[in-house]
């Protein structure tokens, strides 16, 4: 049985404010559920509609009806649970550190977590305006990795201004990056998936960097920002690995 | 004004059987729309709120409620057009070619399609068991990429087999990209996203190659299947490009 008072609380948590005023969030289905208790994500309440096949201290059943009523999936799972949101601990400005200036869409914020966890980011530094890491659709598509990486949401420009790294951007016309020599710390940014990298954030950087564009497309199209974001972290990844 | 056998013959295209039987496709927006007919995409009939925004020989005129109706998006664009598909053409087997086994989600196959066409490549084969281009989320994903990239849906078995170049299959277990110098001309096979390359096409590879993994991740986790093309393609090119 569920209460009214937990489907509300829970039907909550699809919108911003509310998983950021209760400090909780949901993630659906037993594998990704698993993964995050894994990782040392801490567990609020779970509710299955099996208990064999999911379970934890406190865990209830429900009916497939009930679990439907609460889930976000069009099609529900066999279990939903609440977890605790991470608070934002130090910043660290050590290693490979990727920093997003506003990217909004979730599935981009989704695919680009998987990709910091992939190569072995130490940070990733979102703008107070990028996407929410604990919106539903980042957490099913990250899965165990949105646990694994150190994300912070923090104003991009003071971050960008103490850190005493290199500043690399990702922009239609910088450098090419296969004349590049990547150190093996630095911070690559990201921009915004219609306008790039803003204004204010361009100034900050060292070095604009560009993935060479080879087919007949248009000189105004981009690459989508997480496959760009693949192909630098490759980059980067490439140069410290081959000096070795 | 739109009639209900025109309602009747758009609504069904968002089935491939109707597709394929009557050779058309959907594409919405008239940017989306402008792009395929600048490409040379055979237009069939151009429904719009408004023929002042885009326009057509024969283009109709329909109200934002008939546009609603006809649309398969939540919120409609202004303007809803039919295109002819392309016929299979004859398979290039030259330069650069991607080859997809078995590639499931549209949303995969659309970013692929835009890869292929920003780095310049000549042929992209999928399984017959791949997503359809024509899907409608593709169409809208890639706008005029779709009409830019050669396409071809073929056996892959008997296209590997037939091949005179190398063949390059992404897998977890092969040699590390950073250590190969690869050709300028030569077939990138891509799996699917679950079972990667199949049986059957893993036997006709010349090389399996995988990129490094640096992380935390575990180990049985894999890049997204479009995050992985993405950073192949681009060795393929930063190999050829820092040779000159």
């Amino acid at each position: 049985m569920i209460s009214k008072s937990e489907i509300k609380l829970i039907t909550s948590l699809k919108q911003k404010k509310y998983r950021t005023s209760t400090g909780l969030f949901v993630a659906e289905g037993p594998k990704v559920i698993r993964e995050l208790m894994q990782e040392g994500m801490k567990l609020h309440s779970l509710y299955t509609t099996n208990l064999e096949v999911i379970t934890s201290e406190g865990a209830v059943e429900i009916s497939e009806k009930e679990l439907q009523k609460i889930s976000f999936l069009t099609s529900a799972n066999t279990a939903l649970a609440l977890f605790y949101t991470q608070s934002n601990k130090e910043i660290t400005s050590e290693g490979l550190i990727v920093a997003l200036d506003a990217v909004r869409d979730p599935g981009n914020l989704g695919t680009i977590i998987r990709l910091c966890d992939w190569f072995g980011v130490s940070q990733l530094v979102c703008s107070e305006d990028s996407a929410d890491c604990y919106n539903p659709k980042v957490i099913q598509a990250t899965m165990g990795s949105i646990a694994r990486v150190p994300l912070q949401y923090t104003d991009l420009s003071v971050f960008l201004k103490e850190t005493q790294l290199p500043v690399y951007g990702g922009c239609m016309n910088g450098e090419s990056v296969y004349s590049e020599k990547f150190p093996k710390q630095g911070v690559i940014v990201m921009g915004n998936e219609a306008n790039g990298i803003s204004e204010k954030v361009l100034k900050l950087l060292t070095k604009k960097i560009t993935i060479p564009q080879f087919g007949k497309a248009h000189k105004t199209e981009s690459l989508n920002v997480a496959t760009a974001t693949a192909i630098l972290l490759n980059e980067f990844k490439r140069s410290s690995f081959t000096e070795m």
